[in-house]
C-alpha cells in the first residue's frame, strides 16, 4: 500500500465525461489498496473565462478579489470529482485550500505555499477517503483566499507530497512524459525515463511546459519523486528524481527551445561602473523579466550589451531602453523579435569538458548562426534566428545522439 | 450613520453593467456616511448553470459536493462587486462564509444558521471598508460549506442584519415592495408602506415570492426591520416590521394566490383513531409537504379526507394514496390539478368578525364556487377553480378596499 498524490491538469478535467474518467482512473488505484490524494486544477477554458469575467469589470482588477474570484475553478472541479467518485459507490471528500489549510504568503496571485497542515487529510484518509484538494488556492495568515499563478496546482500537488511525505507525487497531464526534444519538431525525440530535479528546473525554465518551475524545486528541496504521466493512456511516463551516479554517464539529457523572447542591444554604452543597473533598474521597475544578458569586454571605454525579454514585453522594453540610452550618452539601441533559443541540459556537462563546443560546431555545420551565448553548470544555450529553431533542435538532437536508447 | 445590511438578488447582479451598478449604489449610501454590509446572490442563471452540471454529472448529487459546487455562484458574485468598487477608489472586501464565520446546521442544501461572529466584520467596517458577504453558504461544525436553500441569501442578510445589529435590513430586488395583490392579475393593486412580520409570513407561504419565508421567521425573533425596495429606483419600498397598533384597524392587509397546488380527495374513509395518521405516512415519509388538509364531520363512521399538495408531488401522492386507501377500506380516491388558492391576509382579522363572510359573499357574487376553506389567526384561505384565480383575486381586492388609500 502506497500514499500517492495525484494531480490532473485543466485539460483532464475539460469536461464532465473527463471528471468521470478521471474518478475511475483514480478508484482503480484507490481499489488496489492505495490511498490517494486527488489534486486537481480547474476545468479547461474555466480560469481564461474568470480572467475574461474580471478585465470586463475592470482593467486593473484588485488582486485580493481576483484570487477570490480565479479559486472557483478549482472548487467546481473537486466538487464534481467527488460527486462522480461518490456517485460510482466510493467515498470521495473534496476540500478547498481553507480546508486543508494550505497557508501560503499574501502575494495574492503568486503567493508562496509556507506549511500544510495535514491532520485532516490523513484522517480522512485513514477512514478510507478519497481525498479531492483544490489546487492552485491557499489561505494567507489574514484569512485571505490566494492563489499561486499558473501552473500553481503543481506545486499544490508536489508541496502535498511533501507535507503527507507521500510515496509518489504523479503529474497526469496531456503529455506523455518530458521529451529529449519537442516531439512536435523533432520525430526522433524519446521519452526519457528519469531525469534530475536540476535538469527539470532548466528545461522548464527554457520554455518546455510540462512542469511548473516551484514545483520542481520544492520536490527538489524535499525530495519528493515526481512521476510525470498522460491521462490518457497507463504507460509509463517519465520520473523526475535526485541526481544518480548514472545521469552524470549522459553528457546532455535533453534539448529545449523558447521563440516567446525577443533581443534587445545597446550599443556603445560608455563602460563606468555603475551602467548596467542604471540600465536595467527601469526595466526590473516595470516587472519585466530579463532573461539572458551579455555584456562584451569593454574596447576604448565603450561596450555593446544585449539582454533578451519577452516578446510581450518587447515594445515597453525598448521605449524604456531608449530613454536610458540617450541619458547615458550610449550610441544606440537595436532590437529583434525574430530570435529563439535554443538550450541543451544535462547534469553530465558538469564531468565532462567540449560539450558547447560540440554545440557550436553542430550549429555551425548546417550554417546556423550564434547570436548570443550563456551558459550554466548544466546547460548551454544559444540565441539563433527565429527561422532555424526546428532544423537546430533536429541538428542538436541527432549530435547529442538523444533518439538512440541508452 | 447607519450601519446598513444590504441584499441584492440574482437578477440585480445578473451581469457586469448590473453588479456596476450595485457597487453605485452601496457606494452612494457609503459616501453618506453610513456603513454598508453587501450581501449578494449568485448572478442570474448561475445557479440553475451549477445544478445542471452536476446533474450531468450524476442523478443524484451528492448533497456536501453540491454545496460545495452551488457556493462558487455568490462567491463570484462577491469578488466582482468589490472589484468595481475598488476600481471605482473605495475600499471594499470580500467575505465568504467561513471567513465571517457564519456557523450552521449540517444539513446540506437546507442548513439554518446557527450563529455568526462579527468580530472580523465589525474590523472590517470600523477601518471603512465596505463589506461584501457572500449570500446562501455557511459552515458547519465540522468545516465542511453548507448552503441554506433557494432564497438563502435572504436570510444570510436578515441573519447578518441581526448579529450586527444593524439599523434596518434592505432587501432589493426585482419589485418595488410588498403589494395589496400581484400586479400582474391585478392592476389596482397597491404597495403596501408597512406589513407585519406575520402577515408577511402569511403571504410568503401563500405563495408570493418577494421574501424567504425564514429570512421573516429570523426578522420577526430578532425584530430587524427589512425594507423590501426596488434595485431599479430609489423610491421607498414596503416595510417589513413588528405588528403595530395602527396595522389592526386594518381588516385585511393583502392578498395572495398560489396555482401551484392539487387537491386529493379520498371518499368515505372508516373513520376510526389513527386513520389519518395511517393515510399520511407514506406521504410524509416520501418528504412531500401537505399544504391543506381538511376533513368533515364524520356520518356513518365514514368521512371524506381532502388535502393539497404542489403539483410536482401530484402523481407520486395519488400512487401512494392509492395503496393506502384500499388497505384502509376507503371508497376511491378523487384528484384535481385545476385548482388555486387565494387568500385574505390581515393582523386586523384577530379584532374583527365577519371577515370570512364577506370573502365568502363576494366569491359567491361572481358564482365562484369554494371548494375548500382553511382558516388562521390571521388568513383565510379558499380553494377554487383555477380558471377564476384572477378574477377572484380583483373581486377580492375591490371587497376589502385594498386599492384605496388608506
Amino acid at each position: 500500500m502506497a500514499l500517492i498524490v495525484q494531480k490532473y491538469g485543466g485539460t483532464s478535467v475539460g469536461s464532465i465525461e473527463k471528471v468521470r474518467a478521471v474518478a475511475e482512473r483514480v478508484i482503480k488505484y484507490h481499489q488496489e489498496g492505495n490511498q490517494v490524494v486527488v489534486v486537481l486544477s480547474a476545468m479547461a477554458g474555466q480560469t481564461d473565462f474568470l480572467i475574461q469575467l474580471a478585465r470586463k469589470m475592470t482593467d486593473d482588477p484588485d488582486p485580493r478579489e481576483l484570487d477570490v474570484l480565479m479559486s472557483t475553478g478549482e472548487q467546481v472541479s473537486v466538487a464534481l470529482f467527488a460527486m462522480a467518485a461518490k456517485a460510482k459507490g466510493y467515498d470521495a471528500r473534496s476540500f478547498l485550500g481553507f480546508q486543508v489549510a494550505i497557508h501560503t504568503s499574501n502575494l495574492h496571485g503568486k503567493a508562496r505555499i509556507h506549511n500544510i497542515e495535514t491532520d485532516r487529510l490523513t484522517k480522512e484518509l485513514e477512514q478510507g477517503r478519497i481525498v479531492a484538494v483544490a489546487g492552485f488556492q491557499g489561505l494567507d495568515d489574514q484569512g485571505h483566499i490566494t492563489t499561486l499563478g499558473r501552473g500553481g496546482s503543481d506545486t499544490t500537488a508536489v508541496a502535498l507530497a511533501a507535507a503527507l511525505r507521500a510515496d509518489v507525487c504523479e503529474i497526469f497531464t496531456d503529455v506523455e512524459g518530458v521529451y529529449t526534444a519537442d516531439p512536435n519538431i523533432c520525430p526522433k525525440a524519446r521519452k526519457l525515463d528519469f531525469i534530475s530535479y536540476e535538469e527539470m528546473l532548466e528545461i522548464a525554465s527554457q520554455g518546455a511546459k510540462v512542469l511548473e518551475i516551484r514545483s520542481v524545486e520544492f520536490a527538489m528541496k524535499y525530495n519528493v519523486p515526481i512521476h510525470v504521466r498522460s491521462t490518457f493512456t497507463d504507460e509509463r511516463g517519465t520520473m523526475v528524481i535526485a541526481e544518480t551516479k548514472d545521469m552524470e554517464k549522459v553528457l546532455v539529457s535533453g534539448l529545449a527551445h523558447n521563440k516567446n523572447e525577443a533581443r534587445v542591444t545597446i550599443k556603445k554604452v560608455p563602460d563606468r561602473p555603475g551602467i548596467a543597473s542604471q540600465i536595467f533598474e527601469p526595466v526590473f521597475q516595470s516587472g519585466i523579466v530579463v532573461d539572458m544578458i551579455v555584456q562584451n569586454t569593454s574596447e576604448d571605454g565603450f561596450t555593446d550589451l544585449t539582454f533578451t525579454v519577452p516578446k510581450s514585453d518587447f515594445y515597453k522594453t525598448m521605449k524604456l531602453v531608449g530613454k536610458v540610452a540617450e541619458k547615458i550618452g550610449a550610441e544606440r539601441v537595436l532590437g529583434d523579435e525574430d530570435i529563439a533559443k535554443v538550450s541543451i541540459i544535462g547534469v553530465g556537462m558538469r564531468s565532462h569538458a567540449g560539450v558547447a563546443q560540440k554545440m557550436f560546431a553542430a550549429l555551425a555545420k548546417e550554417n546556423i548562426n550564434i547570436i548570443m551565448i550563456s551558459t550554466s553548470e548544466i546547460k548551454v544555450s544559444c540565441i539563433i534566428e527565429e527561422k532555424y529553431t526546428e532544423l537546430a533542435v533536429r541538428v542538436l538532437h541527432e549530435a547529442f545522439g538523444l533518439g538512440d536508447e541508452k
